[in-house]
């Protein structure tokens, strides 16, 4: 989905000459040839990392860095490579300091969907859209200037911070918000399904989401998501606690508040 | 914003010689005869009721019995009296024997919105939902079979349950998702809300709904609401303990569960 709609945006800004796919499932590199995702599909990363300017790894989490030095090792020394990764922590502190310092520099677009694959790709997935960069000491200036021209070019704003900055950050705009969504469709009994609203719908939706890819998020970034997951429990307990009180001008307290954050958002987003 | 969508979906169906709004403020009224909601407004329950064969009150649920028995007291014995109360408890608990009996049965469409007034009002709002009808030993069968065809004929879905049932209910699938959203606004804090994305804009939503009307709504059904309150936290509690433990095939199993969960409702609800 991600890969797809970099290709598809891409492409439809005339910005790459060529749009390559790399992939191990050769029906879905075809999928995305038709849907002009890409220009050509390969099964191995050295046939597209080595004809190509710049390289966006798309793969799970846990795979990225591996994928990062696999195609550092093909591509050439002036290609940028860069990933979409979830979390950055883990995958920058296990870069080499060679490829570092040469060519790589994270990415993270936020820009999810529950949906996956090629055909839910969008070419304007990154309009008005944030992508967090997290260069470090070893950071080429040349990746960090290429690498904000790139998602500018397909419309997102461009967010500079350290890979630790970066994974708190997320914690709590991303991974509990998806724990939370968790949570509340597995606490909803099934034989009430039938009398859910659009509440339920939307506060839900994401837990529609990939769950392995979700599993491996969460253990990529443990430290913090425990720490705001130990925040939200704070803020619950409160919650239970003022309803068992009766205090209901606290519970509105918090409603006014929670309101208030949430509208100093507004519509910044649609719907995915 | 759900009496004029009532209005214009009857409109729109032919199924009025007239809709009259009944409110407090002029100014609102107009607005609704000009968004063609209403054909006229008055400002007295009086005037509103004595001509109708059909009163839906719309007020806020702890204003809704007394609304009922002031309709009640100027309408025909002939006229249906429902309500839109998002409990229903308290409310049919309320009414009067003679009421009951008489012409009044308690309705819930699982219709929300986190937006209010006519302004945003939808004559498709019922299509495709679910409306509650909580019937008791006192319901004239009439009313039950009037009310159902109400619904019916403006596209929604009727269930029949008894009132604890109902609030026992929609504790679960929607006054929960509605603490959680608000619990998940409020843990973010507010220099990283330009790093929300489409997740955290989906999860908080609802927190963005009339704090006063939902803090009623809690107050009203502060039993069940406690009881699911308290089941989310239990739930919440081993998530933690499943990233503390480092047990990440557990963590996986619940949003596995969760998924399915969600994806049994599918896309029955659209966004609204």
């Amino acid at each position: 989905m991600l890969g797809g709609s970099i290709g598809l945006a891409l492409k439809r800004a005339n910005l790459a000459k060529q749009v390559f796919g790399v992939g191990r499932d050769a029906a879905k590199l075809y999928k995305a040839v038709s849907l002009k995702a890409i220009d050509e599909g390969f099964c191995s990363i050295e046939e597209g990392a080595r004809q190509s300017d710049l390289v966006v790894v798309c793969t799970p989490v846990q795979k990225v860095a591996d994928t990062v030095h696999q195609a550092a090792h093909f591509a050439s020394p002036k290609a940028l490579i860069t990933d979409v990764g979830s979390t950055k922590g883990t995958i920058v502190g296990a870069i080499s300091d060679e490829v570092a310092s040469r060519q790589f520099i994270g990415s993270h677009p936020l820009a999810g969907s529950d949906r996956s694959g090629v055909e839910n790709a969008d070419a304007d997935l990154f309009q008005n859209k944030v992508v967090i960069l997290t260069p470090d000491h070893r950071t080429h200036p040349d990746s960090l200037t290429e690498a904000t021209k790139l998602w500018k070019s397909i419309g997102a704003t461009v967010v500079n911070m350290s890979a630790k900055q970066h994974d708190d950050a997320v914690a709590a705009t991303s991974h509990l918000p998806h724990l939370i969504a968790s949570a509340c469709a597995f606490a909803t009994p099934k034989e009430l399904l039938q009398l859910t609203g659009t509440g339920w719908f939307d506060t839900t939706r994401v837990a529609s989401g990939n769950t392995q890819m979700w599993r491996q998020i969460i253990e990529e970034n443990q430290g913090p998501v425990l720490h705001v997951a130990k925040n939200f429990a704070t803020i619950w307990k409160k919650i239970i606690e003022a309803i068992e009180a009766q205090d209901f001008d606290e519970l509105e307290k918090l409603l006014i508040a929670g309101k208030s954050i949430r509208d100093a958002v507004g519509n910044r987003h649609s719907s995915s």
